[in-house]
Protein backbone atom coordinates (compact mmCIF):
# COMPACT_ATOMS: atom_id res chain seq x y z
CA UNK A 1 0.00 0.00 0.00
CA UNK A 2 1.63 3.57 -0.95
CA UNK A 3 2.59 5.40 2.24
CA UNK A 4 -0.07 8.28 3.21
CA UNK A 5 0.66 11.68 3.63
CA UNK A 6 0.42 13.98 6.58
CA UNK A 7 1.11 18.12 6.28
CA UNK A 8 2.22 19.01 9.57
CA UNK A 9 1.98 22.95 10.59
CA UNK A 10 5.28 24.77 12.26
CA UNK A 11 4.07 27.47 14.40
CA UNK A 12 2.17 26.35 17.93
CA UNK A 13 2.35 22.96 16.52
CA UNK A 14 5.78 21.50 16.24
CA UNK A 15 7.41 25.15 17.68
CA UNK A 16 6.36 27.10 20.40
CA UNK A 17 5.46 30.70 19.99
CA UNK A 18 3.53 31.68 23.13
CA UNK A 19 6.42 31.97 25.83
CA UNK A 20 7.97 34.50 23.45
CA UNK A 21 4.63 36.37 22.75
CA UNK A 22 4.04 36.48 26.87
CA UNK A 23 7.66 37.67 27.26
CA UNK A 24 7.19 40.52 24.74
CA UNK A 25 3.79 41.43 26.43
CA UNK A 26 4.96 41.48 29.54
CA UNK A 27 7.54 43.49 28.74
CA UNK A 28 5.18 46.09 27.15
CA UNK A 29 2.52 46.02 29.54
CA UNK A 30 4.34 45.39 32.66
CA UNK A 31 2.21 42.67 33.85
CA UNK A 32 2.49 38.60 33.39
CA UNK A 33 0.67 36.65 31.31
CA UNK A 34 -1.62 33.96 32.42
CA UNK A 35 -3.08 30.98 29.58
CA UNK A 36 -6.51 32.33 31.08
CA UNK A 37 -5.93 35.75 30.23
CA UNK A 38 -5.82 34.82 25.93
CA UNK A 39 -8.00 31.66 26.40
CA UNK A 40 -10.13 31.72 23.05
CA UNK A 41 -7.48 34.40 21.24
CA UNK A 42 -3.87 34.68 20.34
CA UNK A 43 -2.19 37.68 22.29
CA UNK A 44 -1.91 39.67 19.95
CA UNK A 45 -5.73 39.97 19.87
CA UNK A 46 -5.95 41.32 23.50
CA UNK A 47 -6.31 44.99 23.74
CA UNK A 48 -3.54 47.68 22.85
CA UNK A 49 -1.35 44.90 21.83
CA UNK A 50 -2.01 44.33 18.01
CA UNK A 51 1.88 45.66 17.35
CA UNK A 52 3.23 43.18 19.15
CA UNK A 53 2.40 40.76 15.99
CA UNK A 54 4.95 43.11 14.21
CA UNK A 55 8.24 41.37 16.36
CA UNK A 56 7.39 38.31 13.76
CA UNK A 57 9.41 40.51 11.34
CA UNK A 58 12.15 40.10 13.54
CA UNK A 59 14.79 38.66 12.40
CA UNK A 60 15.83 35.78 14.65
CA UNK A 61 12.28 35.06 15.81
CA UNK A 62 12.08 31.85 14.84
CA UNK A 63 15.46 30.82 15.44
CA UNK A 64 15.30 29.44 19.01
CA UNK A 65 11.72 28.50 19.65
CA UNK A 66 10.99 25.69 22.14
CA UNK A 67 10.18 22.16 20.84
CA UNK A 68 6.42 21.52 21.53
CA UNK A 69 7.01 18.41 24.25
CA UNK A 70 7.60 15.20 22.63
CA UNK A 71 6.63 16.50 19.21
CA UNK A 72 10.26 15.37 17.85
CA UNK A 73 9.68 11.63 18.92
CA UNK A 74 6.13 11.38 18.12
CA UNK A 75 7.53 13.18 14.50
CA UNK A 76 9.97 10.31 14.18
CA UNK A 77 7.71 7.88 14.69
CA UNK A 78 5.15 9.07 12.29
CA UNK A 79 8.06 9.07 9.78
CA UNK A 80 8.06 5.48 9.98
CA UNK A 81 5.08 5.30 8.47
CA UNK A 82 4.20 7.62 6.55
CA UNK A 83 5.43 10.79 4.32
CA UNK A 84 5.98 13.68 6.61
CA UNK A 85 5.77 16.97 5.40
CA UNK A 86 6.30 19.91 7.18
CA UNK A 87 4.05 23.24 5.68
CA UNK A 88 4.38 26.82 7.60
CA UNK A 89 3.27 30.08 6.24
CA UNK A 90 6.33 32.21 5.84
CA UNK A 91 5.03 34.07 3.25
CA UNK A 92 3.94 37.49 5.44
CA UNK A 93 7.16 37.03 7.48
CA UNK A 94 9.86 36.65 4.70
CA UNK A 95 12.93 37.44 7.34
CA UNK A 96 11.21 34.31 8.76
CA UNK A 97 12.51 32.21 5.67
CA UNK A 98 16.18 31.36 6.15
CA UNK A 99 15.44 31.13 10.38
CA UNK A 100 12.74 28.72 9.98
CA UNK A 101 14.85 26.22 7.15
CA UNK A 102 17.80 26.51 10.03
CA UNK A 103 15.32 25.56 12.89
CA UNK A 104 13.17 22.99 11.13
CA UNK A 105 16.71 21.36 9.94
CA UNK A 106 18.20 21.80 13.49
CA UNK A 107 15.33 20.38 15.57
CA UNK A 108 13.99 17.60 12.84
CA UNK A 109 17.02 16.57 11.09
CA UNK A 110 15.15 13.43 10.07
CA UNK A 111 12.89 15.19 7.90
CA UNK A 112 14.12 15.58 4.53
CA UNK A 113 14.38 18.99 2.69
CA UNK A 114 12.27 17.48 0.48
CA UNK A 115 9.08 17.16 2.74
CA UNK A 116 9.76 21.28 3.82
CA UNK A 117 6.94 23.85 2.26
CA UNK A 118 7.02 27.38 3.00
CA UNK A 119 3.73 28.74 1.55
CA UNK A 120 1.65 31.59 1.96
CA UNK A 121 -1.76 29.54 1.81
CA UNK A 122 -2.27 25.88 2.52
CA UNK A 123 -4.88 25.45 0.40
CA UNK A 124 -2.60 24.70 -2.77
CA UNK A 125 -1.56 20.95 -0.61
CA UNK A 126 -2.64 18.01 -0.99
CA UNK A 127 -2.74 14.88 1.54
CA UNK A 128 -4.25 12.45 3.45
CA UNK A 129 -3.74 14.19 6.91
CA UNK A 130 -3.25 17.62 8.03
CA UNK A 131 -2.21 18.56 11.61
CA UNK A 132 -3.12 22.19 12.12
CA UNK A 133 -3.84 25.02 14.44
CA UNK A 134 -5.69 27.32 12.28
CA UNK A 135 -9.58 26.53 11.71
CA UNK A 136 -9.04 28.49 8.46
CA UNK A 137 -6.31 25.82 7.18
CA UNK A 138 -8.33 22.55 8.64
CA UNK A 139 -11.16 23.73 6.99
CA UNK A 140 -10.31 23.89 3.66
CA UNK A 141 -7.96 20.38 3.62
CA UNK A 142 -8.99 18.14 1.07
CA UNK A 143 -8.34 15.30 3.67
CA UNK A 144 -8.83 14.24 7.26
CA UNK A 145 -7.58 17.62 9.71
CA UNK A 146 -6.89 17.28 13.22
CA UNK A 147 -6.52 20.58 14.92
CA UNK A 148 -4.14 20.98 17.20
CA UNK A 149 -5.13 22.95 20.55
CA UNK A 150 -4.05 26.28 20.61
CA UNK A 151 -5.52 29.52 22.75
CA UNK A 152 -6.74 30.96 19.75
CA UNK A 153 -9.12 27.66 18.56
CA UNK A 154 -10.08 26.82 22.49
CA UNK A 155 -13.98 26.91 21.90
CA UNK A 156 -13.60 25.59 18.08
CA UNK A 157 -16.18 22.50 18.21
CA UNK A 158 -16.20 21.27 14.52
CA UNK A 159 -12.94 19.16 14.28
CA UNK A 160 -11.36 16.14 15.39
CA UNK A 161 -8.75 17.99 18.19
CA UNK A 162 -5.65 17.07 19.49
CA UNK A 163 -4.17 18.46 22.60
CA UNK A 164 -0.59 17.39 22.74
CA UNK A 165 1.33 14.93 20.61
CA UNK A 166 0.71 12.20 22.39
CA UNK A 167 -2.03 12.59 21.53
CA UNK A 168 -1.13 12.77 17.83
CA UNK A 169 0.15 9.50 18.18
CA UNK A 170 -2.37 7.52 20.09
CA UNK A 171 -4.90 8.94 16.78
CA UNK A 172 -2.15 7.62 14.54
CA UNK A 173 -1.84 4.17 16.15
CA UNK A 174 -5.87 3.52 16.05
CA UNK A 175 -5.53 4.31 12.21
CA UNK A 176 -2.55 2.22 11.69
CA UNK A 177 -4.61 -0.36 13.45
CA UNK A 178 -7.75 0.18 11.40
CA UNK A 179 -6.18 -0.02 8.04
CA UNK A 180 -4.00 -3.15 9.79
CA UNK A 181 -7.45 -4.88 9.79
CA UNK A 182 -8.98 -3.59 6.84
CA UNK A 183 -9.80 -6.55 4.39
CA UNK B 1 -17.79 28.97 -11.80
CA UNK B 2 -14.97 28.54 -9.00
CA UNK B 3 -11.79 30.33 -10.66
CA UNK B 4 -8.77 27.54 -11.63
CA UNK B 5 -5.66 26.90 -10.29
CA UNK B 6 -2.43 27.33 -12.24
CA UNK B 7 1.03 26.21 -10.51
CA UNK B 8 4.09 28.33 -12.46
CA UNK B 9 7.53 27.24 -12.01
CA UNK B 10 9.87 30.05 -11.28
CA UNK B 11 13.67 29.04 -12.73
CA UNK B 12 13.87 28.26 -16.71
CA UNK B 13 9.87 29.43 -16.76
CA UNK B 14 9.12 32.95 -15.61
CA UNK B 15 12.81 33.49 -14.60
CA UNK B 16 16.24 32.61 -17.18
CA UNK B 17 18.99 31.04 -15.09
CA UNK B 18 20.75 30.39 -18.34
CA UNK B 19 22.84 33.50 -19.24
CA UNK B 20 24.73 33.18 -15.55
CA UNK B 21 25.28 29.95 -16.30
CA UNK B 22 27.18 29.96 -19.62
CA UNK B 23 28.78 32.97 -18.13
CA UNK B 24 30.08 30.66 -15.11
CA UNK B 25 30.99 27.92 -17.57
CA UNK B 26 32.71 30.73 -19.90
CA UNK B 27 34.72 31.94 -16.62
CA UNK B 28 35.79 28.31 -15.88
CA UNK B 29 36.54 26.53 -19.11
CA UNK B 30 37.73 29.74 -21.19
CA UNK B 31 34.71 28.84 -24.27
CA UNK B 32 31.68 30.38 -25.16
CA UNK B 33 28.65 28.05 -24.99
CA UNK B 34 25.87 27.88 -27.36
CA UNK B 35 22.64 26.05 -27.31
CA UNK B 36 23.38 23.20 -29.29
CA UNK B 37 26.08 22.55 -26.61
CA UNK B 38 23.78 21.34 -24.11
CA UNK B 39 20.60 20.24 -25.95
CA UNK B 40 18.92 17.67 -24.29
CA UNK B 41 20.80 18.22 -21.07
CA UNK B 42 21.65 21.07 -18.31
CA UNK B 43 25.08 23.03 -18.31
CA UNK B 44 26.35 21.66 -15.39
CA UNK B 45 26.08 17.99 -16.76
CA UNK B 46 28.34 18.96 -19.36
CA UNK B 47 31.73 17.18 -19.11
CA UNK B 48 33.75 18.36 -16.00
CA UNK B 49 31.53 21.01 -15.12
CA UNK B 50 29.32 19.33 -12.11
CA UNK B 51 30.57 21.57 -10.12
CA UNK B 52 29.36 24.84 -11.57
CA UNK B 53 25.73 23.44 -9.46
CA UNK B 54 27.25 24.62 -6.47
CA UNK B 55 26.83 27.95 -7.38
CA UNK B 56 23.40 27.69 -7.39
CA UNK B 57 24.58 28.30 -3.52
CA UNK B 58 25.86 31.90 -3.75
CA UNK B 59 23.75 34.33 -1.93
CA UNK B 60 22.30 37.04 -4.53
CA UNK B 61 22.53 33.97 -7.49
CA UNK B 62 18.56 34.09 -7.87
CA UNK B 63 18.14 38.19 -6.91
CA UNK B 64 18.98 39.94 -10.52
CA UNK B 65 18.06 36.65 -12.90
CA UNK B 66 16.35 38.40 -16.03
CA UNK B 67 12.64 37.38 -16.65
CA UNK B 68 11.52 35.54 -19.06
CA UNK B 69 10.18 37.29 -22.19
CA UNK B 70 6.32 38.16 -22.01
CA UNK B 71 5.99 36.12 -19.09
CA UNK B 72 5.18 39.75 -17.04
CA UNK B 73 2.38 40.49 -19.35
CA UNK B 74 0.90 36.75 -20.14
CA UNK B 75 1.09 36.06 -15.89
CA UNK B 76 -0.73 39.67 -15.32
CA UNK B 77 -3.21 38.71 -17.74
CA UNK B 78 -3.35 34.62 -16.88
CA UNK B 79 -4.09 36.33 -12.81
CA UNK B 80 -7.08 37.79 -14.20
CA UNK B 81 -9.05 34.41 -15.48
CA UNK B 82 -7.20 32.06 -13.08
CA UNK B 83 -5.52 31.68 -9.30
CA UNK B 84 -2.11 31.58 -10.29
CA UNK B 85 0.30 30.74 -8.13
CA UNK B 86 4.18 30.58 -8.40
CA UNK B 87 6.01 26.94 -6.84
CA UNK B 88 9.79 26.99 -6.76
CA UNK B 89 12.39 24.34 -5.57
CA UNK B 90 13.90 26.43 -2.64
CA UNK B 91 15.00 23.93 -0.05
CA UNK B 92 18.32 21.90 -1.34
CA UNK B 93 19.36 25.87 -1.53
CA UNK B 94 18.64 27.64 1.30
CA UNK B 95 20.48 30.23 0.60
CA UNK B 96 17.82 31.12 -2.18
CA UNK B 97 15.03 31.54 -0.35
CA UNK B 98 15.31 35.43 0.81
CA UNK B 99 16.76 35.74 -2.81
CA UNK B 100 13.69 33.70 -4.69
CA UNK B 101 11.01 36.05 -2.40
CA UNK B 102 12.69 39.49 -3.59
CA UNK B 103 12.87 39.02 -6.87
CA UNK B 104 8.96 37.03 -6.86
CA UNK B 105 8.19 40.07 -5.48
CA UNK B 106 9.97 42.74 -7.41
CA UNK B 107 9.62 41.28 -10.73
CA UNK B 108 5.42 39.88 -9.98
CA UNK B 109 3.96 42.26 -7.60
CA UNK B 110 0.53 41.12 -8.66
CA UNK B 111 1.27 38.09 -7.31
CA UNK B 112 0.24 38.25 -3.45
CA UNK B 113 2.66 36.64 -1.01
CA UNK B 114 -0.53 34.44 -0.54
CA UNK B 115 0.30 32.63 -3.60
CA UNK B 116 3.92 31.89 -3.28
CA UNK B 117 5.57 28.30 -2.12
CA UNK B 118 8.99 27.28 -1.93
CA UNK B 119 9.04 23.64 -1.20
CA UNK B 120 11.37 20.17 -1.94
CA UNK B 121 9.33 18.47 -3.83
CA UNK B 122 6.22 19.50 -5.47
CA UNK B 123 4.45 16.29 -5.25
CA UNK B 124 2.33 17.68 -2.70
CA UNK B 125 1.02 20.24 -4.53
CA UNK B 126 -2.70 19.96 -6.29
CA UNK B 127 -3.78 22.47 -9.12
CA UNK B 128 -6.08 22.55 -12.34
CA UNK B 129 -2.65 23.41 -14.22
CA UNK B 130 1.05 23.06 -13.84
CA UNK B 131 4.00 24.71 -16.21
CA UNK B 132 7.43 23.45 -15.21
CA UNK B 133 10.15 22.31 -17.09
CA UNK B 134 10.67 19.58 -15.05
CA UNK B 135 9.63 16.21 -16.27
CA UNK B 136 9.61 14.61 -12.40
CA UNK B 137 7.06 17.67 -12.09
CA UNK B 138 4.98 17.40 -14.65
CA UNK B 139 4.53 13.69 -14.93
CA UNK B 140 3.27 13.74 -11.00
CA UNK B 141 1.13 16.32 -11.34
CA UNK B 142 -2.64 15.39 -11.42
CA UNK B 143 -3.91 18.27 -13.06
CA UNK B 144 -2.86 19.13 -16.65
CA UNK B 145 0.22 19.77 -16.66
CA UNK B 146 2.55 21.87 -19.55
CA UNK B 147 6.16 21.01 -20.06
CA UNK B 148 7.95 24.15 -20.41
CA UNK B 149 10.68 24.21 -23.10
CA UNK B 150 14.37 24.07 -21.70
CA UNK B 151 17.74 22.95 -23.13
CA UNK B 152 17.16 19.66 -20.79
CA UNK B 153 14.00 18.40 -21.81
CA UNK B 154 14.15 19.16 -25.29
CA UNK B 155 14.18 15.28 -26.56
CA UNK B 156 10.99 14.35 -24.01
CA UNK B 157 7.91 13.44 -25.90
CA UNK B 158 5.24 13.15 -23.83
CA UNK B 159 3.81 15.98 -22.56
CA UNK B 160 2.29 19.27 -23.97
CA UNK B 161 4.36 21.80 -24.38
CA UNK B 162 4.86 25.12 -24.67
CA UNK B 163 8.33 26.81 -26.01
CA UNK B 164 7.42 30.58 -24.41
CA UNK B 165 4.54 32.35 -22.91
CA UNK B 166 2.78 33.40 -26.10
CA UNK B 167 2.34 29.57 -26.22
CA UNK B 168 1.13 30.25 -22.62
CA UNK B 169 -1.29 32.64 -23.16
CA UNK B 170 -2.53 30.94 -26.42
CA UNK B 171 -3.21 27.51 -24.56
CA UNK B 172 -5.14 29.23 -22.15
CA UNK B 173 -6.86 31.33 -24.42
CA UNK B 174 -8.58 28.46 -26.00
CA UNK B 175 -9.08 26.56 -22.81
CA UNK B 176 -11.39 29.87 -21.59
CA UNK B 177 -12.98 29.41 -25.12
CA UNK B 178 -13.77 26.49 -24.56
CA UNK B 179 -15.53 26.57 -21.18
CA UNK B 180 -17.13 29.27 -22.06
CA UNK B 181 -18.53 27.21 -25.12
CA UNK B 182 -19.26 24.07 -22.88
CA UNK B 183 -22.97 24.11 -21.33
Amino acid sequence: MARKRIIVDMDEVLADVIPKFTALYERYFGRKLHPEDYAGKKIYDLPGAAHIRNHLHDPGFFLDLPVMPHAREVMRWLARHYDVYVATATMEFPNSLPDKYVWLRREFPFISWRRLVFCGSKEVLVGDYMIDDHVSNVERFGGKALLYTASHNLYEKRFTRVDDWLEVRAFFEKELEREAAAP
